[in-house]
């Protein structure tokens, strides 16, 4: 509108919609684009769910965030996904990451859960089609496996390029949804002497395994041997 | 068939189908039982998929095995899923497990990847309307959660499983798909310099953090203090 100041900084949340309301514990949802980017860069993998002949497919795919865009690996078993090349307005997917923190041993069998931290994105991915923007893509997943990655590695050929299968899908319609905490039991539960509380869980990395064809004495660089996943994913 | 003997044990494999036939890397995929059944007993969590107003929806939802029939908490914002007590032969869904197990730091770009355990199972759930059935799967999400637990908490009242909004589904249409090993990198990429290998991620339990309402020294059960992820799903 004509005499509307632009905003100087980007809106920090996602607007809520049919869809990113959820139908239970609607309070543990969070539309704060912070907390979305943390849950979705703190994850290796995400579940991507699309639509064919009429019947939900869901698989484990890689992806990685660029700002508001995630570029997702579309050569994961998703033909469909290639049809986003195509005039129409792209195939729906739904994106979902999920981090289990704790397991909540109630004193009830039936308030029994997981602390939990969840992203679902709603969306129309695009194809990514030229070279420059595939190869953003791929450094976006190496350094999303491994910040400090992308500067040390072979960088994709032209032909690697042309081989990569990438969709871009925006961060628009997006939510979080979070429990933390210790149980909630029902009050007359509160007198039962069974031990009930949270048991954290959290992923640790091993070792580092050298590939048998290295040369034996080639050093681990240091961002794999301090590698520290709290970390990561912080510049 | 007339004089054709009843094999003496179940079959140990699911049969392929079109659908669980990976489009890529088919040598990954495998529909051994056990397999199967041991990368779904170590998660926490399934991503469940179904269809809504033709779009997909994913989202993160607890569950248990016993035996063929995995027990899902419908609840899950899964107004769809109470269709499964109508006439009708039940919303097709996908429920998809994933392990991350390793990052795969190649000595390109392009070969960067993760080392994972998936399983994929597709199917149309039935709603769960006994009180007896209810219960059962009750149990196997408590054990599911914490082995031992069941023995020990207050047990479901006919209100909580009145409440208690369960599907099942057969494991049928099911197979899973495993990457291990190192890095395939080019023949022409093993000369670089690079370091390359595998950086194993694994789940680890932190100390149990008593309940606030919790009477001091009410002592923590072996079951918990001694919890072993590993082997959390062996009797």
């Amino acid at each position: 509108m004509q005499g509307t100041r632009q905003p100087t900084s980007p809106p920090a949340a996602y607007s809520p919609t049919d869809r990113t309301v959820p139908t239970r514990s609607a309070d543990r949802a969070s539309y704060d684009k912070e907390l979305v980017h943390a849950i979705l860069d703190e994850a290796y993998v995400c579940h991507l769910g699309f639509v064919r002949d009429g019947a939900p497919v869901v698989l484990p795919t890689l992806f990685a965030r660029v700002g508001e865009t995630l570029y997702v690996h579309g050569s994961t078993g998703s033909r469909p996904l290639r049809m986003t090349g195509e005039p129409d307005p792209g195939l729906p997917v739904c994106l979902t990451v999920t981090h289990v923190d704790a397991l909540i041993l109630a004193r009830s069998a039936f308030h029994h859960s997981i602390n939990y931290r969840s992203v679902v994105v709603f969306g129309r991915p695009r194809a990514v089609e030229s070279e420059g923007e595939k190869n953003a893509a791929l450094e976006a997943f190496t350094e999303h496996i491994m910040r400090g990655r992308w500067a040390e590695v072979r960088w994709p050929t032209p032909e690697e390029l042309a081989a990569t299968n990438v969709v871009a899908l925006q961060l628009d319609e997006a939510s979080a949804k979070v429990r933390t905490g210790p149980p909630i039991d029902d009050e007359e539960d509160y007198t039962l002497s069974v031990w009930a509380g949270v048991l954290p869980l959290r992923v640790e990395p091993g070792a580092p395994e050298a590939d048998p064809r290295l040369p034996t004495g080639t050093p681990v660089p240091d961002y794999i041997a301090d590698f520290d996943l709290s970390k990561r994913n912080l510049p």
